[in-house]
């Protein structure tokens, strides 16, 4: 039997398995989940936060002190600079760029009547896009290199397309390919405000998606610059915003998010929610930042997470180099941290991947979804997400995905 | 000593009392906060619903079955036309209000380059006129009468102004004058969007925020319509949006929203909503369905909540007749339910009324927030909010206020 028909034979035999493996979607695992389970009894009957206020009641946009301390720990910025949300950080980002179009922030709205776009570095987090395309916007994709977005393509868009307003960013371990943005990247992100500095009426934005900035589960831990301390010497301040979460900290449904930014974007976002809601919900901002305590309370509840995602990472490692390994045919991401490990197969293939997967009982996340328009124009890239899964489930599902993007690559 | 030195030497002794009332805000009271105090550690580490979702993770914009129900209950419907969301009611608004601009709902989208109004009957809630507002809508105020808005008004609107876009609706005890719509009212609003029927590019929306839908504390309790029958009957449920929240029931600012809508209109919701989130809190919503339970748990849970409320509103009611009764310079309701007492003053002096209430120690709700835009055109209006207030600060407030509305009378 010669190798393609060894492939084969292995292939059909995986299918008659009768296989319900998913590597789709970016969720703690049950483990994970139970890691926070302290969260939901922690309050003891003390509604009350450090300055008095009953969380019960209404009101405070802003958020209680304790819990704006834990997101300026996992933003790397003081408290004065945080406004703590509610369960979902992407509604938050939703709400600014909403904001960018219809109020404006630190600047004009953007002109309803002119085309607007976003750069969108990929592959890079699909909810980032389809939030963006349903805000009006114009998916502009850049290439993703190892040290964060192509920084020559992202500063000649910026300087030349006006209608260029924003760049998504997740600057550590990037979702999906888990790189880490170097020195360099976050000081020429943190400038490109600056070029708008002869065009107010056009200012650029960079939201800053820091969704796994304590996430780490390998050495060496990656370490993030601050762009915050960047743009204090660019003095573009008003136009870097920043997002976190606990969603994958906590309880990831249940979880408080958080906007980091200059005091004068923060007051303007913070009147702009006003008129959305009288407040986010702070008894659950109570049962974190009692839970979470602080720094060290963090990075023990992290060091417990990374022993459970370490043995599933390292066997996506270890499937994809025994399948995969030395065949010219498909590259991959080794992260130490973050919920993905992106996988380049031979380009055309990532499609036919998918599909010869789902036939044999596995999901992953559609080709193309790390892209803009969920269109990967070489079709190459897929996403795997780990981390829902068992142990023995991702050991089988790197073996199906293994053989599917061989045989993929030798149709 | 005449009426008008006696009523200054009291005013003049008030002052000098050093008093700090206020009579703002609808919120709870501490002790109505209190009577959910059991809603933190219901779920004992079963964090499940009925139907197996795990609901500390990520998903599921539509919410959980058994809080579905309670909405449902709560806005009078079946559970499949229920969507669950987060902690603000308020928020699902903005969001559908939002929607109804750049997405469009069961129709077109409202067209960025024409103008759009909202339909204000007022006195009302405040904080829809502001939403309204900062989504581009101009407010177009109509008289609230005892029965609800001036149909006659609305309906001329609608027929011949095709720019107008939707009415706010809060159908029973209504902020702030606690009255109820009547069986006409509610038919004559569930048909307005049949007026457009031949204007398919100009749908009009009747938004329903049933607030205070299980909130009485007084007999006789009023009976409010079902605007989905009537909707039926007039083919209109596509268009008519309800909302409702637990805000008022546990936890004021920790509660659970609800929208109430037409299968087609939830579906296109659901889909816009997902665009901005991964999910609402399924957690809390979970807290909740343990917590009230049902139909029966609600009824008794709200009963609670009259026992704190009657006395406070019979104060009031007290009151206000005592120092303004058969004087002919004031009116005001007496609602058996909800959170508000609606006071109308001589025309021209409820702002300084409230000047003089403020500089005695007493904060009311600005005169004019009651209409659109902070202008109420007789300077007339005061909204009470009495359930804040400890028993005794009410007593003390309505008498400073009584005092303030006869001072700036005779002035």
């Amino acid at each position: 039997m010669n190798e393609t028909d060894s492939l084969k034979s292995r292939y059909t035999a995986l299918t008659q398995k009768g296989l319900n493996l998913n590597l789709t979607r970016g969720k703690p695992g049950a483990d994970q989940i139970e890691l926070a389970v302290g969260l939901d009894d922690v309050l003891k009957g003390d509604f009350h936060s450090v300055d008095g206020t009953d969380t019960r009641n209404y009101g405070g946009i802003r958020g209680i002190p304790e819990i704006r301390e834990i997101g300026a720990h996992l933003l790397g910025i003081g408290s004065d600079q945080v406004l703590a949300g509610g369960n979902s950080s992407l509604n938050l980002m939703y709400i600014v760029v909403n904001m960018l179009v219809d109020r404006g922030l630190c600047g004009s709205p953007l002109r309803s009547n002119q085309s607007r776009s976003a750069i969108c570095p990929s592959p890079g987090y699909d909810r980032h896009f389809v939030a963006a395309d349903q805000l009006g916007f114009k998916l502009l994709t850049v290439p993703m290199t190892d040290t964060g977005p192509d920084m020559d393509q992202v500063e000649h868009l910026v300087r030349t397309d006006l209608s260029t307003n924003f760049i998504w960013c997740v600057p550590k371990h990037s979702n999906p390919t888990g790189c880490t943005y170097d020195t360099e990247t976050v000081d020429k992100l943190a400038a490109l405000p600056a070029m708008r500095a002869g065009t107010p009426d056009s200012p650029f934005y960079v939201l800053w998606d820091n969704a796994y900035s304590v996430h780490d589960f390998a050495e060496p831990v990656p370490v993030l610059d601050s762009i915050d301390e960047q743009a204090s010497r660019h003095g573009t301040n008003d136009y870097i915003v920043q997002f976190a979460s606990t969603s994958k900290i906590t309880f990831a449904g249940s979880g408080v998010s958080f906007i980091g930014g200059s005091e004068r974007a923060l007051d303007e976002i913070e009147k702009y929610i006003g008129a959305m809601t009288v407040g986010f919900d702070k008894v659950n901002q109570l049962r974190h930042a009692r839970f979470l305590q602080g720094p060290e309370g963090i990075k023990a509840h992290m060091a417990k997470h990374a022993e459970v995602l370490r043995p599933k990472f390292a066997a996506v490692q270890r499937g994809l180099s025994e399948e995969l390994g030395n065949r010219g045919i498909a590259n991959w991401t080794d992260p130490t941290g973050g919920y993905f490990v992106s996988l380049d197969v031979k380009p055309g293939t990532a499609k036919r991947t998918a599909e010869l997967a789902s036939a044999a009982g596995l999901a992953i996340t559609p080709a193309g979804a790390t892209f803009p328009y969920g269109d990967d124009p070489m079709d190459s890239n897929l996403r795997i997400a780990p981390t829902f899964a068992s142990l023995d489930d991702v050991e089988s599902a790197i073996e199906v995905l293994g053989v599917c993007v061989r045989m993929a690559a030798e149709q």
